[in-house]
């Protein structure tokens, strides 16, 4: 394992083509559920709940839709973004040792979250903190991380049953690797560059 | 440095109290917001822009809203809820070293954005991984994070010149801090109790 915390942010990739689909030992998995479950929340609320995927019809499924939208998406590009995109392998569903959703009920803790009452998104927010645990922890694990949002909420929600009250915030495809990309995929295949970090930053005001 | 990442995730607290203003080096500063900035991003979009604030005005002024937001909180609750709530610092925007503000650009990489095209929200859920980042980047530098969402989301655009289509996501106050805390603030403050794990995990469906 490699636990340096700066290695791991730096070297953590969004995984699609190098899943091995070995298992995952269950105390690994145990100990990346564990991180995910001590982010941060609003109001102490952890809003979070993880379903954990192996059922392969299930996720067969899933695959089937991702793929029609990815053809909805690639029915919006025209001359090199559509020729880019073309190349580009989008998700690790059936490659991947298992998936894990992650969802969101804003009815936790309420009605009165600490933090909560002027920005109702805050509770999406700790999802996402939830997530990014999940993500830095795995990667230490030399596991891979695969982030797919090419589908639609009702259809995940109907697919596993999540009632209506919760939002599905994401789907990870999650297991071995064979490697970790240097470069992250849509950089190497020319759809973006990343920014500089010296443009991202603002002294006192925009 | 503790950099071992599964300590990091563990200890990992929202400061309020334990701010002691020391300066944080510039060095250090460079590193977390380089973590910040190696977030996975929706189609590399990485959407995020940091405004460092220093200013002491600014801060105050920051100050005054957030203590009238606490206000509107505090006159939803009634009974014990009320009294707990009156025991809980829920800032330290004064204290602290300095704050960063973390925005969201929904323009960076559009209008085809890989990824978002059917859950326009990604985008979002993009900053908050790079909130993470930060915040678990500086909990291994030794620094506190605190987290500030008692405020409009219009008054903190006009308070720091943020353009209309940019939405603030977080205020996050950073410093060097006596200690953190063992268990979370509202925890120890009896507001709520942290969620057992089990509790949230599913499998394969709801």
């Amino acid at each position: 394992m490699n636990a340096d915390i700066y290695d791991v942010i730096h070297h953590r990739r969004d995984v699609r083509a190098e899943f091995t689909g070995e298992p995952i030992p269950q105390d690994v998995l145990d100990r990346i559920l564990a991180a995910a479950h001590a982010a941060p929340s609003v109001g102490l609320s952890q809003p979070w709940d993880f379903i954990v995927v192996t059922d392969p019809a299930t996720r067969h499924a899933f695959y089937d839709h991702v793929q029609s939208e990815r053809a909805a998406f690639a029915a919006t590009l025209t001359g090199a973004a559509a020729d880019r995109f073309a190349q580009i392998k989008i998700d690790g569903v059936l490659e991947s040792s298992l998936s894990i959703v992650i969802t969101y009920d804003p009815e936790r803790g309420s009605p009165a979250v600490l933090g909560r009452h002027a920005i109702a998104d805050t509770g999406l927010y700790s999802v996402c903190l939830a997530i990014q645990n999940l993500w830095l922890a795995a990667t230490a694990e030399n596991l891979g991380v695969g982030w797919v949002s090419f589908y639609r909420e009702p259809h995940l929600r109907h697919l596993l049953n999540i009632p209506t009250a919760i939002r599905p915030i994401a789907w990870l495809c999650l297991g071995p690797v064979t490697h970790l990309q240097a470069t992250p995929d849509l950089e190497r295949h020319g759809w973006r560059r990343r920014r500089a970090l010296d443009a991202a930053i603002h002294h006192d005001h925009w």
